[in-house]
């Protein structure tokens, strides 16, 4: 069964997910306005999980806690995967492009231990 | 140089986003709980994009407006996988698992062009 | 008893929101922060009401989605009401001088119409 | 000059509000699921501001931060009570409500200094 296989990338991912909604007929609600909508709504029930904790809770979640994260993040990467097929945009050269662009906006040597925005400097 | 090389896959952007952060001592930021805000803040940036538009506007968006859609995406991809790295959780295999198990909450035959959530079934 | 008459304007939602805090030693969980936070979560549980609903649907909810929708708007502006009492903010004189700033932004003549931001003319 | 007067309650708002949009014809644009998007932006745009910060420096924001999370508080009051009057949702009323049920959720001797959420008790 394709679903039980492990996931190979993103492409992969992407595939399988045309596939999910194309069974469902779901392509009509999925335009770019409504997937950002939800993709926006799943990082708010990531937030959700650690906004009462301290930052160093956040960083040593429970394991139920860890798993409710887990869930969120692939929802989160679901509907970001999905507007990228919808917008034909390539998000690992999308993320490549903005490390390139932060590397010159954000000069290591400039900025270490701060955590001001780069219009602040 | 490695910046300017291509991305070639989650595990090649984690790597590199954690040499970003260490190179600039921004760990101490880097908490589940603040990764989780930024994301959240991404997100919305990537909303408000589309949020006037009509939906049918939204799947055709100019140059612009798809080039600003790319870098917010960039932004939502980048804190996902820095949160992941910070949780151990592979997003690949958490994609892959909530895929199975919403193949089993959303049977096709059954949600078919319907759009409620799988508790309103 | 207090709690079940009517609340009488945003001043007296404000001290009744302290003392239900109070009364359970909630302070220290309501940084300006947390409450951000907290209110960008309830934001995400209004929109997901309305997420898949086309905007001519949303604007004729049924009973239940619209008491829904009255519980979120409800918990968004309790955290609003908290924010601006931890930071001292008086959310009506915010709210008039916006509408100032914004009906000289945006003049009538000139935006009738149109969604696009202040910053696209 | 109305606008220039200060903001008497929640009504007044909601009139001024009102005719702001009348005039600019962009009742159009205001669809409940609309507004819902532009509120969670605005609400992001809330959490921006403190989202480096500690909880602590956060308490504690400078003049300009301050007056930055007065701007966007409004945004969030604004859209608000425009999504209220679509609905025709009364905010104080809902406020009060919510306020007498989360009294029965979390009864003070049970919660007091916990964070977690009443369905973790």
């Amino acid at each position: 069964m394709a679903d039980s296989d492990g996931m190979r990338d993103l492409v992969d991912l992407k595939e399988r997910l045309r596939a999910f909604v194309a069974e469902r007929d779901w392509d009509q609600f999925h335009s770019p306005k409504n997937l950002a909508m939800a993709l926006s709504v799943e990082a708010a029930e990531l937030v959700e999980i650690f906004q009462w904790l301290t930052e160093e809770e956040s960083a040593m979640p429970d394991a139920a806690r860890r798993r409710r994260a887990a869930e969120e993040m692939a929802d989160v990467l679901w509907y970001l995967v999905r507007i990228a097929d919808r917008l034909d945009i390539d998000l690992l050269q999308a993320a490549g492009e903005k490390l390139e662009r932060n590397a010159v906006k954000y000069p290591a040597d400039r900025v270490r231990g701060q955590s001001r925005k780069y219009d602040e400097y």
